[in-house]
């Protein structure tokens, strides 16, 4: 970062509040937060990067599955499978507003295709994913999908005291993967979903069981707890999902998707939290008007 | 930290064994441990500091299910409260050598006595502990019979770009409420064993659940995993349940208890990696001649 802090960030009402929050935090007096209490935690699909049509870890997944429908043809009249191969959106826009039925059997999927294999082989599969796979509108990896305003806002978190979290209700391992030279951010500070890894013959292999709770809604607030012994002073996302770990922050951002030019425009799967955002006074970046640069 | 580096160590091979690590460590070459792969990770009773005749914690428990017993006496006829009634330090010992039974019945107490708290109520009953309650032998708080040279060891590594983490078999929130004061680690940097916590009515609530595994054994490497993505480059431990702990690191401490004059002598629990230490070339910590300074 030279110059400018939030330089892709245009003069407004979200940038202000940002920059009122940080000085305000850092500053003693009424609103100082302690530096060991200085967490900031970010939503990662549509905080972070682009989540349509679908958050891109569901294209790693889909060629996963796919090789597995191609290795034993039953599995495609079982769902999750089923609706991969009948290109059935709406299975998977379900994940986001929690349809239990088809939470539980993208689980089991999950489960089943990663099982047994090491942190080595799964962040290979993840890399070469990243590498070769692009986007098909804008024909560029997932990675270089990430938005600009934001690696500026981790940036003047951490120059004022602020360690930076992602917590996702994607995969922990999978973000891990890419966390580094995407983010700038540690591995130790991705919170995810996350496979249950046992220790055997001196190797930590990926069991089948999930970890704790799914990091979406209440789980949110409840993974960041127990990563950190602490709740976010400042917390951002975009969606319903994020509205209990936005509630347990003294400060929260809320990314719109306004701008089908540069991104794309929707608002479903976000109705809830921009009614909280209205409520609760969060600051709302409207992508098309708070952000100079998008990528 | 001013002058010397592990000031309160002797001259000896452990000494130079951890310092011949961390430069080669940091040093291109053979042996070089890139950044962001620099994790260091420690047991914390025996290790960081004392646990004869029990480790601290069992005091702040004790204490709590004293009251408890005392609000319910029909309490006393079943395990733990049994044996805590009737000083049977043997039971409590079980924990160490994992004896299956007695460790079900401990955490089945030890999520009694606390669900339903808020990290804030439980933080201040352990802050209260260490404030006021006093090792028998010292007459100290627990918190100032941590071992001088091991916070040497974390500045050391610290200098050198290691991010330290404590990894207990102990509370993961017992640990937290001191970690800062007494270790100069941040919350986030503590792993142990936890309970699950529940986002309710916008507060984070102790329920009475285990999260994940006990962090004992090939515990310990998983909850490393889970915790940060990585195995750690160094590990310092002090017994049995230290072993995977202490294999799954490229460089490996073992403390010996072998100083009964300023703290205690005792292989017991620690047997089998005293042998490991041995056979894999660990580096072994006598704290009689290896530590000028204990506490």
């Amino acid at each position: 970062m030279t110059g400018q802090v939030l330089a892709s960030w245009n003069e407004g009402p979200a940038r202000r509040a940002v920059l009122e929050y940080v000085d305000r935090a850092t500053t003693p007096g009424t609103g100082f937060v302690e530096p060991a209490d200085r967490i900031a935690a970010f939503d990662n699909d549509g905080t972070l990067w682009v989540e349509q049509p679908l958050p891109p870890q569901f294209d790693f997944v889909f060629r996963a599955w796919e090789e597995e429908v191609k290795a034993d043809p039953s599995l495609a009249s079982r769902q999750p499978y089923k609706a991969l191969v009948e290109r059935d959106q709406g299975f998977f826009e379900g994940l986001a507003t929690q349809d239990p039925e088809a939470v539980a059997s993208l689980l089991e999927a999950f489960a089943r295709s990663w099982a047994g294999t090491t942190p080595g082989e799964f962040d290979a599969r993840v890399r070469e994913w990243t590498r070769t796979v692009r986007d098909q509108r804008f024909g560029v990896p997932y990675v270089e999908l990430v938005y600009r305003p934001m690696l500026e806002l981790f940036d003047l978190l951490r120059a004022n005291g602020f360690r930076v979290f992602v917590c996702s209700g994607g995969g922990r391992d999978f973000m891990r993967a890419f966390a580094e030279d995407t983010w700038g951010i540690l591995k130790e500070n991705v919170i995810g979903s996350a496979a249950a890894y046992t220790y055997t013959d001196g190797r930590i292999v990926r069991s089948h069981e999930l970890l704790g709770s799914l990091d979406l809604g209440p789980g949110k607030p409840e993974h960041i707890f127990a990563h950190t012994g602490r709740l976010p002073a400042f917390a951002g996302g975009n969606a319903d999902v994020d509205i209990e770990m936005l509630r347990s922050a003294a400060f929260a951002l809320l990314v719109r998707h306004d701008d089908d030019r540069r991104e794309y425009a929707y608002t479903k799967g976000a109705e809830a939290s921009l009614a909280a955002a209205e409520r609760f006074g969060w600051a709302v970046v409207s992508m098309k008007d708070d952000w100079a640069t998008v990528f």
